[in-house]
């Protein structure tokens, strides 16, 4: 898209997220600046050639911004909705993409008028963080959700949807309340449960020298973003807790029937159990 | 070791773990011999080079071997120890790679007096299943656990471990209660978390069109295993029961846990102990 050409944009935060987004959008735009805390980082960012520009300064850094990309945890990003608002140019396009969404959603409703507010998640975290990990390609193939509000313009949600297909993913829009319903059971639950099979692990079983040299394969997968940012997901934890709180009483309703059906001793039901998860799980995956 | 390399040796069942075997050790041993239920599997493991000879007659198969490997799911090899019995030549060491050992080491005692029986479980398996993703690579680097009765001698344990390192493994020998509550929390328990997983997802969200187009890399990861084979999986939960049980009430009460940290919204404890999975998993896997 031609205006997209021409923006210069903005990436607050230069961690995985930000820093594979600055990459991806620096030949697709006309400039790719990154703001962030400390100079240690932006200097890394341009040493990886990730951004054209950088400072610590969100004051020289939103000047003239056409769009600006909030690329921090949710918890910081509904912070800096409010303590960047005074910079942000009449006009500009703001977007974020936090792992939740009803909460920045209700702070992106009360920026300035003149200002154009897009929630976005792109569904491509993985359990490594940081600037170093950070890679132009990390969005090619996967969705890239998009929330507009009620005020969000036509023109402002083409031009979210013309930077998600520039770095390589496809646009979905999404009301933000089925978002976080969705996300709950379909990335937050899985945390939940990797982190409590470590603990179960921890607690059962680390005491056996003999333990981690039989750890199977399946261990390593299931218990994999145990290893997650914590402060990443504290922020996702609270402010999607009603439905991070259902999903989880859904799953162990789920675990309950499944280990009911293993202490029953009936064979029938159980495997009939047990094909259907390998059926959907095919069904899912291919 | 000298007395592999003379060997001749049976591999009952050419699936993934059998046919992989089977190929890993053709260029160690005399002569490796498939026997399968069906021709064509004994023909395509010929022509996937795996095996020097094959058949799907048990008499002529066990003639005059000296080590035969029972590839095949934990209730048929307790049936098959007593269906091949009376074909096993006198000295042959007999070795099983069943995913539990306590039900498979009671049937290997009954075992006449002149046959070395050894338990052995190597820690390879994938939720891919069937000759046709056979590899003579899958045991590389992998713990190849022996479970000796206390009847089986010393050579016939040594040649066990020269085995399991003839085909890249590191042999660990273990009692068989111990390992069975032990792959109870590092493996079976990760099969019941994955199909509980999907179940929920299904049971919650697959209704909405959205939810394949954003299920994250976590969900993929943590649902791995629940596309493994059913046969399988339950011939391990049906030996392992009372393991499993526990290692599954273990698990719920750390998640009610977690969920009680969540809900009760204090901060400070919930990054306590999501900290102490994060270092706990990167322990575990560095």
């Amino acid at each position: 898209m031609n205006l997209l050409a021409k923006s210069r944009v903005v990436v607050v935060g230069l961690g995985l997220m930000g820093g594979s987004l600055a990459g991806a959008l620096r030949a697709r735009c006309h400039t790719v600046v990154g703001l962030a805390r400390r100079v240690e980082t932006v200097a890394a960012a341009r040493h990886q050639g990730l951004i054209d520009d950088g400072t610590t300064n969100p004051q020289v850094a939103l000047r003239k911004a056409d769009i600006v990309v909030l690329a921090t945890p949710v918890r910081t990003i509904i912070q800096q909705l409010t303590d960047l608002a005074p910079h942000l140019p009449a006009g500009c396009l703001v977007m974020d993409l936090g792992s939740t969404k009803r909460e920045v959603l209700a702070a992106m409703a009360e920026l300035p008028l003149a200002i154009q507010p897009l929630g976005a998640h792109p569904m491509c975290g993985l359990e490594t963080s940081g600037l170093d990990a950070a890679n132009p390609s990390l969005y090619q193939g996967c969705t890239f959700i998009l929330c507009p509000l009620e005020r969000t313009s036509r023109e402002a949600l083409a031009l979210g949807e013309a930077l998600a297909r520039a770095v390589g993913a496809t646009p979905l829009c999404l009301d933000g309340e089925r978002h976080d319903v969705l996300v709950a059971t379909l990335s937050h639950l899985s945390y939940l449960i990797a982190c409590s099979l470590v603990q179960t692990a921890t607690v059962t079983t680390s005491h056996d020298p003999a333990a981690w040299r039989i750890v199977a394969g399946g261990f390593r997968d299931t218990s994999r973003v145990a290893g997650s940012d914590v402060k990443m997901m504290l922020d996702i934890l609270s402010t999607n807790r009603a439905a991070v709180l259902q999903s989880a009483a859904a799953f162990r309703s789920q675990l309950d029937r499944l280990v009911h059906l293993i202490a029953s001793g009936g064979e029938q039901p159980l495997a009939a159990f047990l094909e259907e998860c390998r059926s959907e799980r095919r069904r899912m995956y291919g």
